[in-house]
């Protein structure tokens, strides 16, 4: 992916995608960038000029294809590019997100979960195999268990109190990536990137403006 | 809380009020703009700008005082107006979100969940009651039934296909936000505010910087 485009054009060009598989699903062929404006309620020009970013080009009176638009996102947002992720955590949240369909037509595919749990090791969730947390650094380094393929990624559910450690343990285990779904911030070396999912940030921002 | 305080602002305020949670826990009383930055791995300069948006200062060579700075967080954004909120779905994510205990901290009071499951309605999820989803008219316009309290927020977490008419059920329910977690973009009147969880556009964010 293009890694000039802004944050909010990246959020909002995902926004555009889900209402253009909702458009395909429904058969309309054409949509205007107004009808996307007013869907989301933002401003049109700010459509048009995130359309721009893919080089798509709509036509006068009719809009834009949908199919092609659609596509030019996912090429331009790199949805296309498969990386494989593990899910740390197989509680509530680590569960629903196993099964947050989305992820996989976003270039996300969740290969395994791990807890610590034993009555729910070996047991699947969405096909997805539950390892033993400890098993972490043996599953991850050993590429032909998880279909041998390199994992980089790696979304920790655990609970609070635990989130350090397996931190810890990702680390050795090679997650170049961590997605923290924890409200704790995580202390890890410099070669490893950590997104802390605030959801209480957007909760603020929402109710806020 | 003040509405000029920008999006992003917002949501570092909160990651910052996580270490500050932490630094208490671990009974430190003073905390550097440099050691909140290195954590969260940006810039300090960054970091002492926001937190003039609190009107708190530090002390040359000692830092901030945690519980001060942390109080004074807590007064910018608002988090002691607790505001009621619904859950809509009661899966794996509404379950998720119903446990979510930072949710309380930050003024959002979960109140109840809905289901059109029948073996899960007049269950308790972490003390939240589940009430048939078609109640929800019901539930939301008489008051004494939740708390005595007006309940204007719900978090939407029912499948895809469900989404658009739950909204609809929302909005005749007086509900005046939608905290949207499922990918479709929904179709309300405009006194009615969406907010939509963007996961994906988050994760596309995270890995492309």
């Amino acid at each position: 992916m293009n890694a000039s485009i802004p944050s909010n054009a990246i959020k909002r060009l995902t926004l555009y995608h889900h209402i253009l598989s909702d458009c395909l699903l429904k058969g309309n062929e054409y949509i205007s960038s107004q009808h996307i404006a007013e869907l989301l309620k933002i401003d049109d020009s700010q459509v048009r000029k995130d359309i721009a970013l893919c080089a798509a080009s709509g036509k006068t009176k009719v809009g834009y294809a949908v199919l092609e638009l659609k596509k030019a996102i996912e090429r331009l947002l790199g949805f296309r590019e498969q990386k494989a992720a593990f899910i740390i955590g197989a509680g509530n949240l680590g569960s629903a997100l196993a099964k947050h369909t989305d992820f996989q037509d976003y270039g996300l595919d969740i290969v395994a979960l791990f807890d610590n749990d034993p009555t729910k090791i070996d047991t699947f969730i969405n096909g997805k195999k539950i390892y033993p947390l400890p098993k972490l650094y043996q599953v991850a380094t050993h590429e032909n268990l998880v279909n041998k393929r390199k994992v980089e990624i790696a979304l920790l559910t655990v609970p609070a109190a635990a989130a350090q450690k397996s931190a810890e343990l990702l680390t050795q285990s090679q997650i170049k990536y961590i997605w923290n779904f924890t409200p704790t911030i995580l202390s890890v070396p410099d070669n490893v990137r950590v997104c802390n999912e605030n959801l209480v940030g957007n909760f603020l921002d929402f109710t806020n403006n």
